[in-house]
């Protein structure tokens, strides 16, 4: 559910209205049932475990409660709105790496789960721990109907990015996003697209050598192992229909770099999935939106998105599974 | 033209084919004749003067020669063919100031100008220096149909970007375009849009504090003087449909914060105007292709965006000097 207080509830209960027209797989959500029943009027059933979700899904949106069921007030973050979030994603976790097929966040407020202790970056390096795997093998991918960016660095200022880009990182990020690809969706042999971190790509190293030094070789010794790594692009040209077409996944330096492509075409319906981890995990990709939670405007798209790449990936898991292929 | 060997002739031809259907205004090429000839086998006209240009478009499309009509091989830009390019900006350039109404700049081979001894780092500052202009105070605007962007750094590594973002450089790229936006496209009162420098423009300092220390006094600081400016933003959010109905210009940081969302919803008909000018000045907006000039490939769709857009603003600049309003 993520916080409560945010458009969490109201997505799932729009995601699960639209389960028959969008073919979603039975789900179930996590959190606190008031703060559903505080937004939307729809059958809601109380369960306790995924089994019991399954058989009541077609009828009613099944809830596992956690924690004190408080009250909990639409666009109000707080403390208790903040520990739902985390027992909800605990639990979640726990649940996917057993009798749930995978997970699906909602947004959370990272202020409010500092505030409570909380001491991960954000829910996907708290999940990466949870299946033990180190921070730096869960990969995050933005993914949307017509493409795929993962930023290889995140959440630090623009002026740190160029120390940290190594051929360690980029060897790192596109591993896992090679291995991603063909384990949740499929793709055999995955084309990596790599931008380059200055404009032209550095144009042979007029314009800054980071390409030269580092992205030139590391996509040398990619395709030396056997993943079709191509690039380093002027990252300004690789996002138009037909560049697209040409790659599965766009590997890009920065936040901005990957982001600003991504919710310039798929702001509604982009979806957050973490590769690299032995669960499927997704989420929404937009926050929490405490300014309209419990006024009905939020637009459920990227969270039925996020349920339907789930689904997808975990049909794919599980069949390969079966058949055998690690 | 620009460049004679690349896709120069071959868009202002198509482009002259299309002006009943896109609805031009007379203009004319410079440049070699025999580079349209080699690569069109349409009506051809050479001309000595903007009015008898006029007279003929109709008919066909005018030419004003330049230099020695030596032989182009289309794809094969040499020491020859720059010099035809230069040769034309600089006539353009000339025309431009006195009896033509714009100038539309083909796409050149900048490393071909400067083996032929050209200084400056491209057309735009040339043009500024022909005009009186400071480099600093022409700025490049890229602009399709549904977003306007101003990059307020642009061939300069990433890394150095940091360092270069100044209150005065924001000031002083954010009062030119407020003005090149009445003057060139009528609107009384622009709303400018400001992009962060880092993720989530930098959540308040807690990533970078380029946003605390200049972006917001220099935002206060053109509001104060009735400039209509906001941010700064999350460069990530700014360019989806919506968001771009909130702004007439995005003001960006560095090349791929503006370039990426304009080629990414314009690559195939994005121009290039420049701001600050006492002439109209646009380009399409991509290079020389010389990859499949002459092989009746290139899309001339930007060249007739960059003639709408050209023939728009002087129409208004012309309106506007005959209202006696400077």
């Amino acid at each position: 559910m993520g916080d409560p207080a945010g458009i969490g509830p109201e997505i799932i209960a729009k995601a699960w209205q639209a389960r028959a027209a969008e073919s979603l797989a039975p789900f179930f959500a996590i959190g606190n049932a008031k703060a559903i029943a505080a937004v939307w009027d729809g059958p809601l059933v109380e369960v306790r475990s995924p089994d019991e979700a399954a058989s009541v899904f077609a009828e009613a949106l099944p809830i596992l409660s956690v924690g004190e069921a408080g009250e909990v007030t639409p666009g109000r973050p707080d403390g208790d709105s903040a520990r739902v979030a985390l027992q909800a994603l605990e639990i979640g976790v726990g649940l996917a790496r057993s009798a749930a097929g995978a997970l699906i966040t909602g947004p959370v407020s990272k202020a409010q789960l500092y505030q409570i202790g909380f001491t991960h970056p954000g829910q996907t390096e708290f999940v990466a721990e949870r299946c033990g795997v180190s921070a730096d093998s869960a990969v995050m991918m933005l993914a949307g109907p017509t493409l795929r960016v993962v930023p290889m660095t995140v959440h630090v200022p623009l002026a740190d990015v160029p120390g940290l880009i190594s051929q360690e990182l980029v060897l790192s990020k596109a591993r896992v996003t090679a291995r991603g690809l063909l384990r949740n969706f499929g793709i055999e042999r995955p084309r990596l697209a790599f931008a380059g971190l200055n404009p032209h790509a550095g144009e042979g190293g007029a314009i800054g050598r980071e390409e030269v030094d580092i992205l030139v070789p590391a996509i040398e010794q990619l395709r030396a192992e056997g993943i079709d790594a191509v690039g380093p692009f002027s990252a300004d040209t690789m996002f138009h229909a037909r560049a697209r077409a040409g790659y599965d996944a766009a590997l890009c330096l920065y936040h901005d770099q990957a982001l600003i492509p991504i919710k310039t075409l798929h702001f509604d319906d982009g979806v957050n999935m973490t590769l690299g981890l032995p669960l499927v995990r997704t989420s929404p990709d937009h926050g929490t939106a405490f300014g309209i939670a419990g006024s009905n405007q939020a637009d459920p798209g990227a969270m039925i998105a996020a349920l339907r790449m789930a689904q997808m990936a975990a049909e794919r898991r599980a069949a390969t599974a079966a058949a055998g292929v690690s």
